[in-house]
C-alpha cells in the first residue's frame, strides 16, 4: 500500500526549509541593524511570523479540517494543546530563540505529524548550518541525504551527555538541574553538552555525536519531530524516570540505547513542571 | 614599514587550512569504520599526526633555528613550555578532541606566533564547521573574509556566557566549576553554553555570539591563537581575578568588554592549577 503521508512528509521539508530561509535572512538583515540588546521583541515577531508561515503553508494543502495544528506561539495565545486522534502538526518556528537573539549557531525548525496519537515523521531543520534532519515512521532516518544511526557506545564512561539549563531561573529548578549535571559528569562521562536547542540537541543524538540527551520542562512541539528522528535512528525515547514517555508531560529522555539511558536515569533529580495539555489556566501560573 | 610577520600570518592560515582538511579526513575515514568505544588511540594519533604536519610545515619555512614551537603533543612529550624573546609558534593541533571521537560538530586548529612574549597574530580553524577566524595585532578580527566583532551588549542579563566543565574530575574543581556556573545562571543571564573546544569559545565570543568566556586550566595552546582573535575583535582578555592576562598562567577570562567581565568575575570559584610553564615534574603530578 502507498504510505498516505508521504506526500505530507515531502510537503514538512519544503516548508521547514522555507521556513529556515526566513529566520536566516531575520538574522542577518534585522538583528544586524539594531543593538543586541533590543533584539528580545525581533524574536518575538520572527517566531510569530515563521510560524504563520508555517501553518499557513500547511492549511493552504492540508486545510479541508481535518488536520490539527499545535503551534509554539498559537498556544501562547491561548490556543488549546491537546492531541487527539486527527492527523496533527507539531509545530515549533524557531526552536532556540536565545541562539537566534545571539547569533550563537544553533537555530531549529521543528515540524513533527501524528495521527491517532502516534508520531509519523519529524522534520528539523537547522537553518544556521543548513542540516535538514529527517525520519518517517519505519523509514529510517536522515541528515540531508545521508541515513543517520546513534552511536554504538555501551561504556559511561565514553559518552557526550547533552543536557540544557532550561530557562526556569528559580533556586530549586536550578539546584536540581545542576546537581544532576554534577552527578552525571563525575560518573564520569567524556562531557557534558548543551547547543541551547532541543531539537537540535536531538539530532546531535540520532547523528551519534551525543550518546543521550534529556530535559525536564520541554514543550511538546520542542521535541516531537526530534523523537521520531532519534527512533528511527535506532535510538530509545524514555521518560526521565524510565518509564514510558508521554508526549505531553514535558519530560524527555532520549539515547542511543537502554544501558546508557538507564545509567543516566539514575541520576536525574526529578522536579514538577505543568504538563503542556493541562487547562490553560495551570500553565500560565506555573509561568 | 612592510609587515615584517605578514608572510609567516599567511603561511599560517594556509597551514591551517591543510591540518583541517587532514582532521575532517581522520574523521570520516578512520572513526567510521571503527566502533566509537575504541576511538580514543586514533584521537592520539591524529594529534600527533597533524601537529607533525602543523610543525615540520613552518619548520620547512622558518626553520632556520630562530624560530621556537610550542606544540601540546610535544609538550606531553616531555619538550619545554617556555615563552621566550624568540619569534614562537603555539600550537594545538586538535583542540576539542573528546568532540573529535563523537563528531559533536567543534573541532579547531588553533595556530599562534608570538615575538618578544607578544602575540603577533592568531588562526583558529573550525574545521568542521568549515569557517577560518585569523587576526593579526593591529589589523582586525575576520571568519572568512567578513569582518568580526564583540557583541555590544553591556546588560549581564542579556548575555550569554561559554564555559566549560574540564578534563578535571576531582570533586573539589567539579564543585567550584558547578557553583559558579549555578551563581552565573542565577544572576540570571540569558544562558550557559559551551563547545567543548576552548579556541572556538574564543571565536564565539569574537564573533558576537557569546559575550564571555572564561576558563580555568586551559593551556597555552589553547587560547594563544584566540586571544589575539577576541582582541581584534574589540574584546578584552584579562585574568580570572581581573587582574593582567598572563598566557602561561592557565587562567582566562576574555569578554566583549570590561562591564560584562567584571561582573561575570565576581562570581569566579578559583582553584590552583600548575602553570604551563612550571617544571615537568610538577605539571605531571598535577595530571
Amino acid at each position: 500500500m502507498a504510505d498516505p503521508w508521504q506526500n505530507a512528509y515531502d510537503y514538512a521539508v519544503q516548508v521547514a526549509r522555507a521556513a529556515g530561509a526566513v529566520i536566516r535572512k531575520a538574522g542577518e538583515d534585522e538583528i544586524k541593524v539594531q543593538t543586541k540588546s533590543c533584539a528580545v521583541d525581533l524574536v518575538t515577531q520572527t517566531d510569530e511570523r515563521v510560524e504563520k508561515i508555517i501553518i499557513g503553508s500547511l492549511k493552504e494543502e492540508f486545510g479541508d479540517g481535518t488536520h490539527c495544528f499545535i503551534g509554539e506561539e498559537s498556544v501562547a495565545q491561548g490556543k488549546p494543546c491537546i492531541l487527539t486522534d486527527k492527523p496533527t502538526w507539531i509545530i515549533d518556528p524557531v526552536d532556540g530563540t536565545t541562539n537566534f537573539v545571539h547569533g550563537f549557531p544553533f537555530v531549529a525548525v521543528s515540524i513533527a505529524f501524528a495521527v491517532n496519537k502516534e508520531l509519523e515523521f519529524g522534520v528539523v531543520y537547522s537553518c544556521l548550518e543548513d542540516k535538514m534532519y529527517k525520519a518517517r515512521k519505519g523509514k529510517g532516518a536522515f541528515c540531508d541525504d545521508e541515513q543517520i544511526q546513534v552511536s554504538d557506545v555501551k561504556d559511561i564512561n565514553k559518552s557526550i551527555i547533552i543536557s540544557e539549563h532550561g530557562t526556569d531561573r528559580s533556586i530549586e529548578k536550578v539546584t536540581k538541574i545542576f546537581s544532576t549535571m554534577q552527578k552525571i559528569l563525575r560518573i564520569p562521562v567524556h562531557g557534558l553538552r548543551g547547543s541551547g536547542t532541543a531539537a537540535t540537541n536531538m539530532c546531535l543524538v540520532a547523528s551519534g555525536a551525543s550518546e543521550a540527551f534529556f530535559e525536564i520542562g520541554i514543550h511538546c512541539w520542542d521535541i516531537a519531530a526530534g523523537v521520531v528522528i532519534v527512533r528511527e535512528a535506532g535510538g530509545i525515547i524514555l521518560d526521565v524516570d524510565g518509564g514510558p514517555f508521554e508526549l505531553m508531560s514535558r519530560r524527555m529522555m532520549s539515547a542511543n540505547n537502554d544501558v546508557i539511558a538507564q545509567r543516566i536515569i539514575k541520576e536525574i533529580e526529578i522536579f514538577d513542571v505543568v504538563r503542556d495539555d493541562a487547562p490553560q489556566e495551570q500553565r500560565q501560573q506555573q509561568q
